[in-house]
């Protein structure tokens, strides 16, 4: 998992069913720093979250499909939550 | 998933079934201003995109055989559907 | 799998069950001389690593769904042991 | 997939049964240009490739099992087809 | 797959059964002249393979389970073979 920033959302047509009412969010891979790394995840949003949170993505399709709760969905990124506290050691 | 924009296609001698009548489409890996990032993947075309467009592409493999409706299909990356629109925070 | 470090914590608002009672650590991962190579996971903890820890991360969904023992866990990265010593060739 | 150029031939010592009788060839990963990117794989051949040729590989496992159409075979990387032509747009 | 030098060992306290009695191998990722590429992988090692070895790694979970002949096994690396040549075309 890592740690992104919610930076906007993409509008497209998609026939498949998984995606249906599905709110597609772009997500900002941060850095421990909390600085954009310049990568990026179209996510699907599970927990309301809106542009400029900062949320935790699971970046892989079998974990993304079971926060789904779907065994078929045709994702492979998925925002599990959002952050509230990141505590750096000194 | 990324967003991406068909730039071409590639014709080749593939034995495999999954692979008979589908176009096989060169979509580069655009940043989220839209730009080309120099990354590219081969992708299995499901819902009829063209050269120029911009695309949604899941890259994992169990997903992508989940948009083909199949369980046997060698292949990773499939594009998912056409975007509408982009929709950045100012 | 990849040797880490584990720097610090994150708390997070996250409803799926798999990660209840269980703490997210940021670990860096390390270089073969144990610099940071400026990239992280956000990992679940199995075996009440602390910050400082050197640790030893497995980075695959399903093996990591294997070290917590369930079969549906939304997780990628996990830590696996502590690392004792790394012997490098002269 | 990626389109990527087949540079030569590795000789190892395996156990396992999935490799017996396939030849190992290493095949650099071309830009859409047709340029080397400097990465590569180890890819099992199913379709009778050489060196010099142009082919399409595929870069997942589950995948590259089904074009081996064995359920048990430790590979990640497999030439599915030879590549007779790439067209770019203009 | 790619090709590996064995440089060290990794000693750690795993309390998952998988990795009784296995050594842990730090293997760095070659480029296809031979040079390290800064990249490397704790490698589980089912060959016995020693340090200075060049060896075959596959880096895909499934695979690697398959080498171990586990169906459960938290790992993604696996030293799969020792290279006894490579031949690049001229």
């Amino acid at each position: 998992m890592y740690i992104g920033r919610v930076t906007g959302t993409v509008v497209a047509t998609i026939k498949h069913e998984a995606f249906h009412g599905r709110k597609l969010l772009i997500v900002d891979r941060l850095d421990t720093n909390g600085n954009p790394t310049g990568e990026y995840d179209i996510c699907v949003d599970v927990v309301q979250a809106g542009v400029g949170d900062r949320v935790l993505v699971i970046d892989e399709g079998n974990g993304a499909r079971q926060i789904l709760r779907r065994k078929v969905a045709p994702v492979r990124a998925v925002i599990v939550g959002v952050v509230d506290d990141v505590e750096l050691a000194a």
